[in-house]
């Protein structure tokens, strides 16, 4: 089903004639100019279709198109302006003086001279006096026409190139970017405004499908395993976020969750028959750990997984309502198989939980025996993904389906572990999650970046209010829409910068620090999926009605995204992860009284370090100052290790007096939580410093630079309580910096659009009529 | 169409069956328990079905009703609980020692005896063994069962009587509050979970007319016009926002914008011909201000209205493609008639925006000559309010229709107004929105009460995490999870009084300070529906995956009221308006020479005021101090008038050099806003220590001191950057605030629930399974 009853003329049945792709042109600024009457509309129509060559079919057409009580409807135009300017961008030449002009040259290109209704030079003269008629300028209206999305003719010239900047941001496996672009121009890759659930699951479905068939999986898992590297699909999936998220998340379930779960968990028996049909999406999997009872605490999921020594299988259980598994994607509808987290019990002894293949359906979709499978229902967002409930009573799989990477039963029932701690061999277990929560924190950074091109387009173009006598003035020029929008947008490019680093981090990880690389991916994707959060939100509000509107985009983005603080972890909980893994040198786990001692080492250490090293102590309020990295970031690494220190100090208190030590974290969660986002905000900053240093461009340079002092005195201007509360920072030193943002701010706005072109979103993808600057009068 | 594929057995066959009465309240133990096995729910299943009593109809639908395999759906068992609670209220004692007695009692009362399958002792006895067998305690399951929803048996007392609180909050208007709760309460008004936007739109209007037979309507508009208070409608509307806010809208765009601007603006026979029919349902209408191109600057919307003197009517028309009508309520398909805002024009002169009343469809729903209008579309909610675009084509209406209270068009083509300044009409014109943003904000609150009212209920009765050993800790005992969720609360409590204040002034406006109340409700509504926004927000994600999931009613919640920060104005625009109205003393609108003057006098006046009032100037840091409603107060008048007084400097200083007044106050954007925020703030803090002051139960002010509390020390908390800019804060004391908030939080934890159930949302308004505290294991 299309957007409820928005009904008008087909931009299929129009570029399906050659007669009419002369008109195109006119019939886009025609309906989008804004200053055209009905009765102007009507005499172009009642003058085109004079013309000569026109047969009965184009007349129909034509009429369609220019019916003022019919008009076409956002998404048509929207398709009708990216159809015009992929054409033109194969002209030689983009200085056509006329729209007749232009649409005479885009007939040639399409159909060849021989497919013209006419030699083209008549044809342009007898298009011409329409044009005139309508008062169009016409030269102008080619330009606003062809020129790069989001600019109209008075917009200012971005101070640098952006491909240049395109070309940082893309420096990773830009190939495989690319590649997903490619893919995600092909016809087949269009919005679907879906609401039917039903209907949307199969679409999605058949997207992901099509990109199994064009080698996504194969990104992941390439026949030969020794090349895996994930950071190319995290990438291919970074950009796939561009467009529908649905299909996003179910590609990492099947790909990542349940591939990487065979993949990391499992041994060459399974990696050998199992990759290639994970991969050509023949297998479609779950990937089964969360339960009713226990989202975030997995360790004490319910499910059982009892090893029969006299059957030589194993027994899946589900004992009670609240181990049910809960939230699965993949599992209400295509799932075929399940990697199953469940307590094994060997000869009545439990060793933890551990990961089993259990087949779900047959290859006709019917559920197996003993396996029952439920609907999660209508979400939030993400509807096109089938997520459910699975239940399991006495199923039995073969002894081989135990992911024995870590961990074997021999047939005798034998358990034996390559990691002889149970503790120990949860984590490693729970090491397959980090791909995912790379994953879903750079998909989510794509949202924001999707949303920022929406709002920040519709800024630029949209005005209201003015002074007397003139002109209203673009939203975009309001200094606290300025602040909304463009503060989020130096997060969003400093998060770019630090989660390149992850990547990086990740696919070089060590078993030396496989922790602390953990304890990052935790860190970044919950600041990261929080900043998509707000940053969606401010987006759709200062859209107005226009963002409340499903055609433009906005709503999709955020309701889909909702959930990625939640899922992969949630953010509360993965925050107070990275805290306490700072706390312990990214050790894994917390034995009280080792804690205590630790704690004891990091009050020393950290005390000596902040002896006379108060950023602030400078009164220095210039720009100069402010806008000095080192001055900003040593602000922010003070903290952290001051929030390291005292955090440690109240740890130890209560630890040293006998609390066990899940009271004593818990009394200080919000120390905690706050020192997490210290640590999180300055290895932010550190990345995009580090980062920016390597631009070569000076004019990239130069607007990446400002977009870093903008990220780094924001983070200075939002911690300004921690600093006050430690008698670190005065009142005009506050003042300067929060100006100093606003001054930023200002500078930076008349390359804002250009830098959301930079992230170089396919306009297919964007697809929001108010994005593409033209529902604006 | 219900929640997608959920599948499950029927409540209302259930229901309709006497012979299964005495079983209803043992199945939804069975299923909601959390420990029962399928083998045990067969069990019982198998157990049930030899009773003697049961004919063969009762079997079938109690054999699906214990099917492991098909369990109930989540709505099913919200519905069975309630069924249960309303009937076991009726009962006269409540300690039935087992649930069969209690069944079997219910039964009675629903049926009689005669109804009964056996008698009564008989009955219970038979049962008893069922329930042994599942180890179920029988005495405490009944408690659980029959206890006031959300708690379970290990939950705290309330420190307060509910009953006492609630009638605080219902003590303006509580016959209204009543009425509108008792029509919930009937079975039509139940959840419709309908995402096929037809059949919503339909289920809406048919709500919507039920609520007009029943006197809605005529609660706003009685058949004694003198008799009109507008206070009365509100609270119906603030009440009717617990249930579905689809409806809520066009209760409000029928009763409170089209029949208020006919009673507002038109005159007698307006009023005797329309305002009954406009109760009554009979004509559904619209009110269409906004236009495409002029949504928050309305004085400049494009459409015209002409005077004809010649045939003696109005020609209305829509110039140009941005003066088409946008976001119209009502105009997609129901509306009759629009009150229409356009530019007058008579014998070619201009007189500005009025508003005149243009039939739009006839009484079989067909568009009138003229008249075209298209669907907004899908929006990101509220899809049961048909918003549509309209445009007028030389569309004629009779003199007639013009609303002239306030200015008249004589046959001839005479125009003659009340009011000579064109600029005090327009504004007199836009007093009729005060009343919908009155609305709006109080229907946006009774949202946020929703949100809170399921998350709190849900951080009550999930675990997750604990020490090692003991069982795990419910949500609520974290300390920030009640820095999430109870400062919200407080913030809700505050604007309950706030709100309550702003309609006892909008009541009882005079000519003299209607501007006045103009501010305050632009304020509020810009306050409290940001505030709603952030609420839900944190609600949803604050109950993590469950929050995300359609029937748990966060998604709706927070999809249909997030267009509240954008409608009725948007909260940007008004809150400058807010400032601006408090530095000119709420006149009405600027001239760049009397600003000047205003200015000037402010600085002087605000300056000499501000001497020696620091606030801070105590450093005491004990909690005996800072809560002192005083000591909160002192301070945020403060921040206030510092405010008035430095940007009435800074505007004085741009307008003195010349600068025109829409630059100057552009400039100080930023400016204008603190200052409106503080502004509300300081007046919410106001109205809710001096509403707690009436307050005679001890417990009851005791609880509400602490939330007020916490309200003023977390507006200090926030507003802690601006006391520092101005050297007003120390680090020990901006430390003491921190503290003292997570103190109050703590306090307040065991009053949580029973705070939220002072709200008297109904139950079945509520409807979602989590808040009703049963999906947790």
């Amino acid at each position: 089903m299309a957007i409820d009853d928005v009904k008008g003329p087909s931009v299929q049945e129009l570029l399906s004639l050659p007669r009419l792709a002369p008109l195109v042109p006119m019939l886009y600024v025609a309906w989008t100019d804004g200053e055209l009457t009905h009765e102007e509309i009507r005499a172009l129509g009642a003058a085109a279709r004079v013309q000569p060559w026109l047969d009965l079919r184009a007349s129909v057409v034509l009429a369609q198109w220019l019916d003022p009580l019919h008009p076409p409807s956002p998404l048509a135009l929207a398709h009708l302006r990216e159809h015009i300017r992929r054409t033109a961008e194969r002209l030689e030449s983009s200085d056509q003086q006329s729209l007749a002009e232009l649409g005479s040259q885009l007939a040639q290109l399409l159909g060849g001279q021989d497919a013209l209704p006419a030699p083209m030079p008549e044809l342009a003269r007898t298009l011409a006096p329409l044009e005139t008629s309508l008062g169009l300028s016409g030269a102008e209206a080619v330009r606003t026409l062809v020129a790069p999305v989001h600019r109209d003719d008075t917009s200012p010239e971005p101070s640098f190139p952006v491909e240049a900047l395109r070309a940082v941001l893309d420096r990773t496996y830009s190939a495989e970017r690319a590649q997903v672009r490619a893919w995600l121009a092909e016809p087949a890759f269009r919005h679907a405004d879906e609401r039917d659930t039903s209907a949307y699951r199969a679409q999605v479905f058949t997207w992901l499908k099509a990109l199994a068939d064009r080698g996504l999986g194969k990104l992941a898992y390439p026949e030969d395993l020794t090349k895996v590297d994930l950071g190319a699909f995290i990438a291919a999936f970074e950009t796939l976020a561009f467009f529908d998220l649905s299909l996003v998340i179910k590609a990492g379930v099947q790909f990542g969750l349940f591939g990487g779960s065979v993949f990391f968990l499992g041994t060459e028996r399974h990696h050998r028959e199992l990759l290639p049909k994970i991969a050509s999406l023949e297998l479609p999997g779950c990937f089964a750990m969360s339960e009713l009872g226990h989202g975030s605490n997995v360790r004490d999921v319910g499910t059982v997984a009892r090893y029969d020594e006299q059957r030589g299988d194993f027994v899946v259980e589900t004992p009670s309502e609240g181990a049910r598994k809960e939230w699965i994607g993949n599992a209400a509808l295509h799932g075929r198989m399940a990697t199953v987290f469940a307590q094994l019990e060997v000869k009545g002894e439990r060793h933890g939980v551990h990961a089993l293949l259990v087949p779900l359906r047959d290859e006709n979709g019917q559920l197996l025996p003993g396996v029952r499978a439920e609907d999660c229902g209508l979400k939030m967002g993400l509807n096109g993904v089938d997520n459910g409930r699975l239940w399991f009573d006495s199923v039995r799989v073969p002894r081989e389906n135990l992911l024995n990477r870590f961990s074997q039963v021999s047939p005798e029932g034998e358990y034996t572990s390559s990691i002889p701690s149970a503790s120990k061999r949860f984590f490693t277990m729970l090491g397959t999650l980090v791909a995912g929560r790379v994953s879903v924190a750079t998909a989510g950074l794509s949202a924001a970046k999707s949303g920022l091109a929406i709002a920040i387009g519709y800024a630029e173009q949209r005005r209201q209010f003015g002074p007397a006598g003139a002109s209203e003035v673009r939203l975009l020029d309001y200094p606290t829409h300025q602040l909304r929008l463009l503060r989020p947008l130096a997060t969003t490019y400093a998060l770019d910068f630090a989660l390149k680093h992850l990547v990086k981090r990740y696919t070089e990880r060590t078993e030396e620090d496989a922790r602390e690389v953990e304890a990052l991916a935790a860190g970044l994707k919950a600041y990261t999926t929080w900043h998509t959060t707000r940053t969606l939100q401010e987006a759709r509000e200062a859209c107005g009605g226009q963002g409340y509107l499903a055609a433009n985009r906005l709503p999709s983005l955020k309701a889909d995204t909702d959930v990625f603080t939640t899922f992969e972890g949630d953010n509360t909980v993965l925050m107070q992860l990275v805290a306490k893994s700072v706390l312990t040198g990214y050790r894994q786990q917390f034995e009280d009284e080792r804690v205590f001692t630790v704690m004891k080492l990091i009050v020393e250490r950290a005390s000596a370090a902040l002896t006379d090293r108060n950023p602030f102590q400078a009164r220095r309020t210039g720009s100069e100052h402010l806008r000095d990295g080192d001055f900003q970031l040593g602000a922010l690494r003070f903290r952290e290790a001051d929030l390291v220190a005292s955090a440690a100090r109240r740890l130890r208190k209560r630890l040293g007096s006998g609390m066990d030590s899940f009271q004593a974290f818990n009394e200080c969660q919000d120390h905690l939580l706050a020192l997490a986002h210290a640590h999180v905000e300055r290895v932010v900053l550190e990345q995009f410093i580090a980062g920016i240093a390597w631009v070569e461009d000076l004019p990239t340079r130069t607007v990446l630079s400002k977009l870093c002092d903008l990220y780094g005195l924001g983070c200075l201007m939002d911690a300004g309580g921690w600093f006050v509360e430690n008698d670190l920072l005065e009142g005009a030193k506050a003042k300067a910096i929060r100006k100093e943002v606003a001054r930023l701010c200002a500078e930076l706005r008349p390359d804002a659009v250009a830098l959301t072109h930079a992230f170089g979103i396919p306009d297919t993808c964007l697809a929001a009529p108010i994005g593409l600057g033209h529902l604006s009068p």
